[in-house]
Parts: structure tokens; sequence; C-alpha cells
């Protein structure tokens, strides 16, 4: 007889081995932090005396599941902001959060969370992208998980590197420190093609190869990333990053929803694996990973939960069960993606994505011991059929929750038994994982009540406070213009010809201030668009200070590029109200005695208004600056013959407003 | 201080009302099955005292969900045959199942297992459509759940009924009995247009209207549905249920896949409302449902499980959250159906689906106490985050579990309390459902191994034995054949033209027999195909008796029309190889001597054979007869000149087979 640690006896053991042999009454044994028998509970019992003998009766017992991607520290953003638009949510909410949230503690924290959900339903063993992911390496080996961890590269700042070249050394450090662990596989996550560089991309493989580590990366997400890419490199994502020597190290590629066959078979010949995450595409819209299609390509397939801030869990028995239904609509074959295929992505093929289906996924003489076992009987899973031998995983798949899960083993060791975690004070965690809720909360309330704030929040942009002394009156026809430009005392800088696009966000509380986007599309002479910008302007309605003839100092401007789209700013806002406004606008840079003032000649075209306009405008610094151009002002209105009575004081918004 | 029942108090009041209030720290007073109080804790506590005081600190107090769609006693079919395509899993698996096994027991213990996991998964309310519903509502009623329960009607023997008129009665006697129950709302369910007739419909309506009870129907769940039914009607399914008066009654309408604007209008006119089936729509390949745009359409939406035999559970959690992601992808809107409005279908909009939207579905003074606690903090749902509105939503939809149900309600009348079933005996009913999963495995079982009694299995087919005296032979050219045609004892009484396609299914034990699908394409003077009809013919390989020269007397053959697709043969016998043949074929009737034979001259086309084929056939009936013909048989082969050399006692694919 020989000795072992533990046997886990009388349980339906589903092998995912080669042969797929699942086998009744069986049993496995465990030494070392390996598997050195699975057997009938018999033949097993004949050859083996333990420390540990479980009775597994009634359960299966099987490998652990792989989760093939997450970023484990965002559970602590769970739930944070849902049913949002991609770059809303991403831009709006989670980078502003990380931003200010994410260090080495919140690292910790989260991981330690996410942990503890996963040995809950089963996952032993998934692969990571994150920041700080020597801080996600300790938490995870003190939970007992197996982990690919890649630490994050991107082109833009990132919560724990002012620039890529410090992410590169931080991950060079960590695979140093890392590489060997029992536990843990270090590895190089560059976030995806079109938020990194060529550059980046050819050191990350490099670094990779170097080191003899995977890469994990983001590949065509998304039906925009493809068609920017094309657009950018003239390409679609798998030749482009194939191009610059991606593939030549060994690439985990999460999604690929939107791939091709011949992108297909590129990366089978460069055995780069793919991790499907279904709930985080239907989620975010994604669309619907080819899958059986990859299938057919031989590509190796895993399964992935992705972060909970966009599933929002890490239960590998939803994903699988999802993966296996998806498949069959999106090949309109109900044949497809069979629950025993879905099973094996979730286990031996997801441990191949991983880079480790040489000692881990399956229940094998000489692997590692990552072993789950799962109620088989719940009233949810009962009566059960024995005709069929796939029976097994469509129980399994169909029908199983992770809440069925009763023990957890990896690497030999227990980290659940009977529901109970062994590893990880959930107490503390919940607690730790409310602390931050609590700030969080506190942090983007006091954005949201505040426009600015928000504003300034999703970052990019810049604060650009101005003052401007300004005036707006009314003139019978456009050529009164003439009577200033021609004057002696004005030199023309500049002219230009604008059509003008703005859209109005309106608040409740008007005191609030409001939010405009405009579109200014300049003009050539024979009226062809030459150029087009969008800027974002917030203003507050009161204005500083009234001099004489309604010449207005106004104050606290926001300006700054526009870079998203309209519809970002319009869901990330909320506006109360929309309010749409396009103009022809002529104008004039001159120097009146010298200083710098700009002239517009508007015409108000929708909603239209029959006036024409006339703004004379200038920037200022100081009260004295302010009055002395206020000065100017008046004296230009009496070159132009403007009248007290022909002077405006609201905006065109308002003299629309009033019916 | 009044007095009631019993309160919960101290959870998160989610009361999924008109303005969806949200009740931090709330209470729910119950009394005389309805809500007498919905409030804050401390309200409630001043205002009533109870002879129960649940504290639900910690959980979230909201309406039981409403499965809008379901087969309760199929939940015995769980697993039975899965990854199959439709046809083979309806006709092949199912209905050959149900002919056998469904009667009251079955249906009261199918009922009383489906009612244990809706209760454990939160459930309140459900529809359901299956045989023998009498039944189905007396277990539900010992259950304590709330049920709109129809009968099914179809144009075909049912478990229940060998004629629709029977179950009309039997609906009619079941509405009379069950009508006015408190918790029982019987309906009529004709099961869907492809499987009655105009007349049914009509009937049906008439019928529900009489009672005034819903009725609930499957419409437009597969595209093959709607195109028949174009091709049957002139038009898409909806408008011809219209046409029929079908719309007239209260109509629950499950799965409207594909259905179009316009239909959506009607449904919209006619009050018609919808249970949306995600998982059972995914898994079986129909499609996804167009529920953003129905919602537009300002539709009435219910959530739906479908039975287990096609989800392969009834878990309303699941079927919630894969409705809310869906969407998304579906609109390509990650901002569609957001996780509030899903909610709100799986409640208050499910019930208002049932046509119960005035009693139940929201937590209201005045509505049935249908109540529901969830977990709110295990590790798999934290951290929460307060900022958002719509995030306790979020949290529910997202993350949230069957198995965070804790405490379950309803009428008034605990059903679970702290995960403890107390109104269903688990434990027999788990060991009544194993038994009849013993016997049904053991039915298709013998079944399977017997291709025969496959065949039979499956109806519509029927055994039509049949003995044969035939000899084949090869000749030089086909002219040949005119020696017998012309020969004065020759009448010649018919002659036709075929094209023959047969697709042979070849089992790894050939005594197994084989089966064989052919395309008979009569073909006339002018080589166009005039008439095509298949036929399935199951032959044993070894022949009954040899006579001389090799004329063969074959038996217990099968012939029957196949009605079906070639493709549901393959995957309903699942053969080990398959072989194809295509041959030319003259045939003639003739009465040689007065008795009836068959000629055909054969050119084989694919895989080409080199020779020309003559066969002589007759059947027969008994020994003499049989000795009879094939003693003409050998006349006949003189008078064509065949000598024993000619003859050939393979068959054409063997003939193949040996290269």
């Amino acid at each position: 007889m020989e000795r072992v640690e533990i046997i886990l006896a009388g349980g339906t053991v589903v092998t995912m081995n080669d042969g797929f042999d699942v086998i009744p009454d069986g049993a496995v044994a465990i030494r070392d932090a390996k598997i050195v028998a699975v057997g009938t509970r018999a033949e097993v019992a004949a050859a083996y005396e333990a420390d540990t003998v479980v009775d597994c009766a009634g359960q299966y017992i099987m490998p652990g599941l792989v989760n093939a991607h997450t970023h484990v520290p965002m559970t602590l953003l769970r739930g944070l902001a849902d049913d949002l638009r991609l770059d809303v949510w991403l831009m709006g909410y989670m980078m502003p959060t990380e931003r200010e949230f994410v260090n080495p503690e919140f690292c910790r924290v989260g991981t330690g969370l996410a942990c503890a959900e996963m040995i809950r339903s089963g996952i032993t063993c998934f692969a990571d992208m994150y920041y700080y992911e020597a801080e996600v390496a300790a938490a995870t080996v003190e939970a007992g998980l197996r982990g690919v961890l890649g630490q994050t590269i991107l082109k833009f700042p990132s919560p724990d590197a002012e620039t890529y070249e410090f992410s590169l050394d931080y991950a060079a450090q960590f695979i140093e420190k890392w590489r060997g662990h029992p536990l843990i596989t270090p590895a190089v996550a560059p976030h995806a093609p079109y938020s990194t560089t060529d550059d980046i991309l050819r050191e990350c493989a490099q670094l990779a190869k170097a080191y003899d580590v995977p890469i994990l990366i983001h590949i065509a997400e998304t039906k925009l990333e493809v068609e920017d890419n094309v657009e950018l490199h003239g390409m679609t994502v798998v030749p482009w990053v194939q191009s610059v020597g991606l593939l030549d190290a060994k690439v985990l590629a999460a999604h690929c929803v939107h791939i091709n066959g011949g992108e297909m078979r590129i990366l089978h010949d460069h055995h780069t694996t793919v991790a499907h995450c279904p709930t985080s595409n239907l989620k975010l819209a994604a669309g619907i990973a080819p899958v059986a299609q990859m299938l057919e390509h031989d590509l190796t397939v895993g399964i992935g939960t992705d972060g909970t801030a966009s599933n929002n869990d890490l239960d590998m028995f939803e994903e699988v069960r999802l993966a296996a239904i998806l498949a069959k609509t999106a090949a309109n074959d109900p044949t497809a993606l069979p629950a025993r295929q879905a099973l094996l992505m979730a286990t031996r093929m997801g441990a191949e994505a991983l880079f480790m289906g040489d000692i881990t996924g399956s229940l094998e003489v000489g692997k590692l011991a990552d072993v789950i076992t799962v109620e088989a009987n719940p009233v949810h899973n009962v009566p059960q059929f024995s005709r069929d031998p796939n029976a097994v995983y469509s129980r399994i798949v169909y029908a199983g929750k992770s809440s069925d899960v009763r023990h957890v083993i990896c690497n030999g060791r227990w980290l659940m038994r009977d529901r109970q975690l062994l590893t990880i004070d959930e107490k503390t965690l919940l607690e730790q994982a409310e602390a931050y809720a609590v700030k969080i909360d506190r942090f983007l309330s006091a954005r949201e009540e505040d426009i600015l704030s928000k504003l300034l929040a999703i970052g990019g942009l810049e604060q650009s406070e101005s003052f401007e002394v300004q005036v707006k009156a009314s003139i019978p026809d456009g050529e009164v213009v003439q009577k200033l430009l021609k004057h002696p005392n004005v030199q023309v800088l500049a002219q230009h010809h604008y059509r003008q696009y703005d859209t109005y966000f309106l608040f409740q509380d008007d005191a609030k201030g409001r939010v405009r986007y405009r579109e200014d599309d300049r003009i050539d002479e024979r009226g062809e668009v030459v150029s087009v910008r969008t800027r974002l302007t917030y203003t507050l309605p009161t204005k500083e200070r009234e001099f004489s003839q309604a010449i207005l100092l106004s104050h606290s401007r926001f300006i700054a590029e526009a870079d998203r789209p309209l519809r970002f700013f319009r869901e990330y806002f909320q506006p109360e109200a929309e309010r749409e406004l396009q103009k022809d606008r002529r104008r004039w840079h001159i120097h009146y005695q010298g200083v710098l003032f700009y002239v517009n000649v508007d015409r108000i075209l929708s909603p239209a208004l029959p006036q024409i306009f006339i703004e004379l405008k200038s920037r200022t610094w100081s009260k004295s600056d302010a009055e002395n151009k206020a000065d100017r002002i008046q004296e230009m209105l009496g070159i132009l013959g403007v009248t007290q009575a022909d002077i405006i004081r609201e905006e065109y918004l308002e003299m629309q407003a009033s019916p």
C-alpha cells in the first residue's frame, strides 16, 4: 500500500482526459501536489492509503475550472457603472476611478476578493491582466490559486507607471522575481494594439521571448477596433500584430470577436491561443465571437469571465453554459459546441490556452492536483439519465451552478472544503471592499454634483479658464462690418468663415451651468469645408460684471478640444435637455489701436433668426484691462453706428427659447 | 397598532412599483395573503405588530419572480437528450418518451420537482403549458405557487387525448373546476399554429373568451415556422393567427423570435403579451428575439425559462441576466435593456404578461403577498456602490444568483425559509424522479440497441414488412430487356424512368442491418423531373433463403415514406459510416404468365460502375408462392439469355466496396 495525502473517493470522476473517461464510483489520489492515481474507488483503495479520505458520493470529481481572461483587482469596481457604452463606461467611470484609487493595496484586496469568489465557483487557475501585478501575484499565492499574471503595458500613463518604459521595467522585474514559482506564471500584457504602439508590441514580444513567458493581450474585441486598425495600418488586427512580430511569442489573445478565417489561420500557425469571453462581449455589445469556426480552424480556445466590471461576476459555470448556447445560435446549428466541448474549453483546453496543458486541466496521473467536486444531485439537476455518455457533461454545463461546487483543491492544497474557504479571511475582505466602495462612491458623487469636476474627471481635457469682455448687437446687414474693418484705427490680422453646429446640454439646475459641444467647419471662398474641429465649452450662467452699453465680462469658461464624439458626452453628462443651434459665422481678428479684438458676424440658420448679429470680443486678464477694452468696444460700436436699442444681452439660445 | 401575520424588516425593499421606489432599511407587512404595508422599518414598526417579524438585514426584499413560459412536468426529462437539432430532439426523443411515460402521476411528480426548483430560485408565479394540466394544478397548489396553467391542444394525438376535441373538452372541464382558485388561473394552450389548425385556434379562442381565461401559445419560435406559414397561408404567423380570431382572446405568446415591426403593432393592438425565453432560443439555435424593439412598440414582455428539456433549468436569475445582456448585442447597443428594465420584465411586467399585473408582480399595498428575499452581500456580489440609483438592479441582475434567494412567500404563505422548503418533500420527489430516469433510460436504451425499434419509436413511420424474391444480373446493354418485354408471355403494365439518389447508413455491427434513404426522382421523356419522393428502407443483411441461380428471398424490410429530411435521420441514427449511390433506373411492371413482376434496368452513375444491370423481383407471402415465383424468374432469365456467370449476388453497395 502506497501512502498518499488525500483520496477523493466514491464520486463520478469526470477526467476530461483525451479519452474523456468518466468513472462512476471513482477516486483520485493526491500526493506532493500531484495526482498519483485516477480509477475506480476499489482500484484506488486497493493500492493506496491516505491521511484523508473524503467521501464524494453524489458528487462529480473533476478538474478545477480555468478562467482564461480576467482582471481580478477590478472586482472592487463590480457594479460601479453598468448599462453604459464602452467609452463612457471606460473613460467616464473606470479610468477616472482607477487613476484615483488603484494602488498596491487596492490590487491586493481586489485580488483576494476575486480569489474568494473564484474558489467558491470552482476555478483553480486564471489568466489576469492588471496593474501592480506583483501584488496580484502575492494575493493569489496567499489564496492558493494558480495564475498566469500579466503586467499591463499601455502607451498612456497608467496607475502604476508614468510611461510604458517604466511598465516594461516593472514587468521585467516582476518576471525575474516570480518565474519558477509553483503557482505563478508571470507574463507581459500589452493592453491591446490600439492602446499600445508597434514599438511597445515589439518590446513586449522580445521581453516575453527572452524569459519564455506568455503574452496576454486583447485582440479584435470590437468592430470599431478593427475598422480603426484598417484605417491606421491598412490591415485588420491579427495581420498587423503578426507584422510587428508579436505572434512570435506565446500569445493568449482575449476576445477575438471580429476575426476572419484568414486571421484564424494566422493565429493557428503561430500557436496563438484565444480566450473567449461571451458574457462580457454580450454585455458591452461587442458582438458574438465565431467560436465554432475557431474550433474548426483547430485553434485552442479557453473561456474567460473577463473582469467583474463587465460581467459582473467570476462565475465560470455561467460562462461555460453561455459559451455553449451562444455558439449554437451564432452557427445557426443546435449541435454546435456541445456540452462536452464547452467543458473541455473550461478545463484541459483552457489550460492549453494558458500554455500549461501539460501540467493541469484534466485528472491524469502526473498532472498537478487541481481538483474540484460538484454536487451531482441538487434539485435543479435531477433526474440523471445515463443512456447517453455525454449526459454527464450536459448536466454539468446546462444545469450545474457554481453554488454546487463543494470542495476545491489546488496544487494539492485544500482551498475550500464543504464550502468553507480555508485560505481566505472572507469577512475582513468584505469589510475592506465595502470601505473602498464608500470612498469611491464619495469620490464619484462629488464629481457628479459639479459639471466642471465631471468634465475634468474624464481627463484628456484640461481646464483653461478665460475671461472675456464682449458685446452683441443686431445690424441691418453684414456689410455694416466694413465700416469698422476699413476704419483707419483698425488693422485686419486674419479673416475666417465658419459653419458652426452647436449642441447645448442643459441641466435642471441652471446654476450648474451648461456644456456646449461645437463643431466648427471652416469654409473657403468656394464654400467648401476645409477643416473641422470640435470643442467643448462649459459656461456658468452668471456674468461677472456688466459695463456700460451691456458690455459683459464673462468668466470661468472651460474650453477644450472635444476628442470624443457628441454621443459620448451626451451619455456621460445625461443632460436634462438638449438644444441645437446652427450658424454661419464670419470672423475677423483685428487690432484696434494696437489691441487684439475678435469680430464675428453671425447669421443663425437653425432654428433660424431673421436678424444679423455682430459680436465684438477680447480676452482679458485684469480689471483695469477689462475696463480699458470695454471702452474701446464702445468706440467701435460708435464707428459701426450701433445704438443702445440694437444691443442684445441674451445669448442666441435664449433668443430662441423665448417664443 | 394593527396586527399582521408577517413583517419582513430591515432589508432593502426593491418595490418594482411604478416609481421604482427602493427603501433602504425597509419593511413589508403581510396579512390575509396580501401586502398591507410597504415602508421604512421604522414606519412599519410604528403602525403594525406581527406574529412573525423576520430580520432581513443584508437582504433585498423584492417581488417574487414571474416565469412567463415553461413546461413544468418536463422537468423529469431534464438532460435526457441535448445538443441535438430541434426535430431530432423533439420527434426523436421527447415525443417518443412522452408517448410512453406521460400520465397523471408523471405530471404530478414533474410539477412537484419543478416547483421545488422554482421556489429555491425565487419564482412565485409561472405560466405552464403541458398535458394533464389538472394534475399540474393540484401539484402547484400543494407547493403553494401561483400558476397560469394551460391545457395543451394539438392536432395530433397527445399523451392525454386521442383527438383535439377530447383535449378541448378536458380544457373546458379543467377551467370549470379551477377558475376562481386563489392560486390557479386555468388557461387554454393550443400548442402552436403549425401544430394545430385554424379550426382548433378558433375553438380555443372561443373557449378562452367564454370563460375569460388566457390563451398560451408558441408563436414564431423558428424561422422555418415563419417560412412554412407563409407558404401555407400566404402570410407570416401573427397576421395568420389574427385572421383566425385567436388574438381576440387574451393571448400570451411565447418566443416571438421571428416577428417584425408590423407584427409587433398587431400584437400591441390586441393586447397580446409576449414571453421571451432567451436560453431556450439560443440553445435550440432558434435565434435572438428582438426584445428591445418589442419594448419600443410598447409590448408587454415577460421572461420565461421554457421547460428544462431545452434550458436545462428553471433559474430566472440566469434568464433575466441573459435577457439583459443578449438584448445589448442584438441591438448593437450596450445601453439597451438596462438591468432595471430586465428585472421589471421578470416581476411587474411579467405579471402583466400573465394578465395579473393588478394582483402581483410588485410590492405595493393591496397586492398579493408574493415576496422573496435575496442575500445582498455574498462574496460574488460585493462591494455595493450607492451613487447610481440603478446600481441595486445591476447587482441583482448582473451578479445575483438563484442560490442567493433566502426566503420565499407566496400568497402570504411561507414556501421557503432560510433555504428550507416548507411545502415540498424534496427527498421523496428526488427518489421518484430518479425512478423515472431509470425507467426512461431502460426504454430508450432498449430502443437504441435495435435500429428497427429506433425507427418505430419516431412514429409516423409504420413497419410494413415485405418478402421479395429477386435476382440481379449484368447485361451487355439496356436493349436486352426488350427480349423479355416483347415475349408473348409478358404483358407490360407500366413503365417508369427514375433517377435514384440513395444514402446508406451503415453501423459498426453489420448484423444491426442498414438504413437506406432514397430520393426517387421520376423523369419524363424529355428528361425533366416530374415528381420526387423520399423513402426510408431498413434491411437486415441475412437473406432468408436462396433458390437456384441466386434467386434470393429477402425479408424483414421496412419501407416508409421518409417525411423528414435526410439530415434528421443522420443525426437521429448517428451511423458509423455513410455511403452514397446514384443510379438511373428504368422500371417496368409486367405480368409474366399473369403474375406481377418488377423489372429494373439500372446504370450506376456514381460512384460509376461500367456494367448495366437487370433486376427481376416480385413480392411474395408464402413459401410455395416464393418457390413458384423463383421458378418463373428462372424462366425469364432464360428468355433474356442471362447465364449463371452473369448473375450477381452482391448489392450495388458491396460491388462498390470491393475495389
